[in-house]
């Protein structure tokens, strides 16, 4: 195992932090050693002290390992973090400080100007704004590199194709979003049963500001915010996993339904091209039943790893709609991480 | 009762007749003495055919009456139709043809030309067009007059203080509907556990084409389309009762979040004016907590007879955008057409 | 109004609270005069501190009430509680030394041995031991009457018909319950979506332990218990309201299945006699379809004031078996409390 | 692929069909060369007849197989049957009396008493039942052999440690069954939201008389009942997949908690000596957290083809109760009907 990367989890009894165990279980070049939550756990067996809710059992590997606390020193040098905003962004520098890349999917640290926040098929150029962040902030080795909200991650994937192809003027969005995105115990089941709620704090915000990032354009030492408007509304629904949106599109260059599902079908990008462990053989997935993309048919396409289009059709006001389905907790989440820190293996910056 | 109008009940057993059934329970003005359902169940006492599924108990005065097969003949002045699309239209002109006053919730009869397409808080002047529905097909004392699709109605309920006041040129809508709105059976629960579909067969078409004719123009003949352009998206989600709808709106005349919200709280019309026994004293009811409206918790409002809206906010695409909930089978189905049917007595259509 | 009895709620904000303030809304007798919450709300308007969850819109006479901590003093006579565990014991018993009747949904003081634990259809003698309870602790006019939890009192009246006139030695019970009775936020929505949960912490010792005490006999100074044993299966199902029991029983005198059903269906008792407010006309109703009772169609019949017993039938172990639902919030608790206090009140011990 | 047998699969386009698809891909032993489903379904490729519903995409080397309708003659030497109950009978008997070895999830054959009910844990010795079967038809090397129903299987499999070591003599059984039970469309969502129904048809009897033939005696011709006496309440809840069921057992020698827990963990059987491909490591797996089992954390353990037993522990009536709960589809149909074939390959009856 020596040829592998040591690696420390944040956050590790949250369920994206059991995701990232689950998913790292026989990773070709990460090997999860350290588990690290609050400070309360500290010293005790994961096996004792995490209600594992990720419907495997708990990898043998991990059952034994002794929890560190926040404050404990972490030995890893790759760090996934999930730990709860507010709390992030201190430990994230920190360990960032003395010489860790850090893979963050927490939100802090996602719209701080000098932090790509990267999705590998989208934007892997704005990895050479680490450039930029250790310089401001004296860091030789260490690095931050943050992936998007939930919600966002499987929007951008699924605007990237035809953003390229043809460029998009306005997104009008409605997401209809499962409670796994909240964690345990999150969303109440008075809430979710025989209801939905038409809310979602501070969500609407994230996706609008994190995909202009995205979509951004890497300068000499920021990234330009992409010409896009975006107009989103969010909601909970009766759903596990598995986030779906309605999308609408007006197109800078027009383009034919039949145009848009080919860009979809055929789009490819560098995680598929540098065979990245994670990387989905085809990011996009394109349904041609009129009742998909939906949540428990869906959501494991491509391990879990793709967003998968629907309803491709064209918008009576708009130029294109569309509903679009991913995994909150694998591409959404954890997956988004791993995928992040493979690129930055073969880009050199993990060491 | 002799001062009551007799109703006669289409479609009796199935569950849009029930909530006629039920919601005429001590009406004022009408009484239920028919039930007609399918030619098998002809003869037989309404509480052996029946599986009642509506929560209260099957009303007391129903469940003796023998119900009649759609041949045989009606006797009742006033009949309410729930009858399937498909079915409804012969029987309901044949009925008419024979002098009854016929008020459907069935989808065949909405687009036809000489039928109103009326909720009485929006269009109650297209009453009018029962003059040439009577001249083109020769009847002197029949009518049909038809109430739109469960989720059009909600939607239209919140566009018209907006639409009377403002204009409104474009809207963007995604619906999340619920199972009653498709009967029983209906959606499997394979489809609704832990899952959503975003696809019902015709339902965005329906919502586009008869939102432009209720909001058009009477002229001598006919109904002129509004010029409103519609573009909708509608989902099926673990909901049993109230349909939810995300609507952005473009304006012809500008107006600020506050005017808006004023426009729905003031809304006032024609049935409220009249006292009609149905109306709800507040058609549109707005909610200020962000995360309202919900179905559990608004479906109800104003007995099921009014459309809840919540988080009215600017949209950064258009001018303004809401949520709107309602109740599908009530003020989505039977009570528009009771509420219909009262405003034809006032109007003095019924005899 | 001089002629009703003025009235606290204590806990007001919770679920139960709030039903406690929906069904009161318009009693003959009572009349909710103070609201008393946490000592944070206090002097708050109700309206301004209550997420109002049940689904009527909070009545307007509560709106404005003031609300009161749990330190302040109470001017009303009749106090209902549903304080949570712990907390409620030592305000109760300060509230009943101060000479107020206490009716209490609380489980602290269920099974103190000098405190009544009444279903009035059930065992209304049990009020008797109020004497030996004001004796034991000095008080005069004060007096604590507790309701059983919400399992066991569907439970128990659906046994009472069958105890009193066969007898019961032995009683197998599985019960299936509604997540509103753990209150809000309660059970996380990913315990309860796709899923059910097989435990509920010390339910299945109150059902046992409260039976034998609501069934046995007052003596001089105490309640006997009861010579009947249970065992019980506690599990959490994906239901808003209405707990659903599956119960086998051997009786002491045989009986025909026939026999049993007459005995559900005959049962009236004390509160029928005297025309109680709030007393079901039928305490039992039987369905004889074989898929009922169900939680959407048979928790509100009779005002979610009775027990709805369904499938009885020959047990191939004990004698006979049947399902039993009842509205958990209503019956199976404020509704509870309520008829406890109407009974209270005919006893002449209200004043 | 010379060496594996061929094998056809009925009823290839239902939900237990797709299971048997889904389960066989990569199978050591078995390869899916045929499908049958209804005549107007033959031949068309499956990929277009088949909506494939369970959660992986449909198998590549299934999609392009031409369907067969149940006419065709078919050349497999193993059927594996999930046709529904009434058309199973004369199409598994006459494939049967072609030479074929016919594995049947269908309930038309289960109780016949010539057929044996196999569970490779419990009953292996009952295959010696097809050799009465043979002489009786006067079938060389065709055969018949049943699994049992979804909830028989979890039941007895749970059963068969205890059973064996203290004898069991009265079981009182409730269960809580997923709805994926009665395939799609199956349940309505009107029964599955916010609902539960006390009952499914015909579930209770095929409990109570499978169990006493799978845990009988194969006697020189038959096979003589087991002295167990059951008495099964069944019902059905909202989850997808995974039946769980509450178990109280009178033994026959005395036990305490701690043996049975033993005897469930320490269960291994023939199947595991033998190393079927399909046998779970530990067929009965207990949970000592108070809240276990659950269908979403515990239906997959040991890929679905284990028990999982909580909440072990003493009651007050009989002598043990507990939980247990197991995947419906897998370890409950299709997977039994290959664990079963398994095992007669190894016991030589495949040829």
């Amino acid at each position: 195992m020596a040829d592998k990367f040591n690696v420390a989890v944040l956050g590790a009894t949250g369920s994206v932090g059991q995701r990232f165990i689950q998913l790292l279980q026989g990773h070709p070049w990460f090997e999860v050693n350290e588990l690290v939550a609050s400070d309360r756990s500290s010293g005790q067996r994961y096996a004792d002290v995490c209600d594992w809710r990720v419907s495997d059992a708990m990898p043998e590997s991990a059952r034994e390992i002794r929890v560190k606390g926040l404050h404990d020193s972490i030995e890893s040098q790759v760090v996934f973090s999930s730990l709860p905003g507010g709390l992030a962004s201190e430990v994230e520098s920190r360990l960032a400080s003395e010489g860790k890349q850090v893979f963050t999917n927490a939100s802090d640290n996602r719209m701080v100007p000098d932090v790509p926040l990267v999705i590998p098929e989208v934007n892997p150029e704005h990895v050479g704004l680490i450039d930029v962040q250790r310089k401001n902030r004296g860091w030789d080795r260490g690095l931050i590199v943050a992936n998007p909200n939930c919600s966002t991650i499987h929007l951008v994937l699924a605007l990237q194709p035809i953003w390229e192809q043809f460029g998009i003027e306005l997104a009008m969005v409605t997401t209809l979003q499962a409670v796994s995105g909240s964690g345990y115990p999150g969303v109440p089941s008075l809430d979710m049963i025989d209801n939905l709620v038409p809310y979602i704090g501070g969500e609407e915000e994230k996706i609008e500001s994190e995909t202009t990032k995205i979509l951004g354009t890497l300068t000499e030492d920021h990234i330009a915010s992409a010409a896009i408007t975006l107009s989103t509304q969010c909601t909970r629904v009766p759903v596990r996993d598995g986030h779906t949106e309605s999308v609408s599109l007006k197109l800078r260059k027009s383009a034919s339904v039949d145009e848009v599902i080919e860009a979809f079908s055929s789009f490819r990008a560098l995680p598929q091209e540098l065979g990245l462990p994670f990387a989905p053989e085809k990011p996009v997935v394109v349904r041609d039943q009129p009742d998909r993309p939906q949540p428990v048919l869906d959501r494991d396409a491509q391990n879990g790893m793709a967003s998968v289009v629907g309803r491709v059709r064209e918008c009576s006001i708009f130029d294109v709609k569309f509903m679009v389905l991913g995994h909150n907790t694998i591409r959404g989440a954890a997956g988004a991480s791993i995928l992040n820190a493979e690129l930055l293996v073969k880009k050199g910056y993990i060491s």
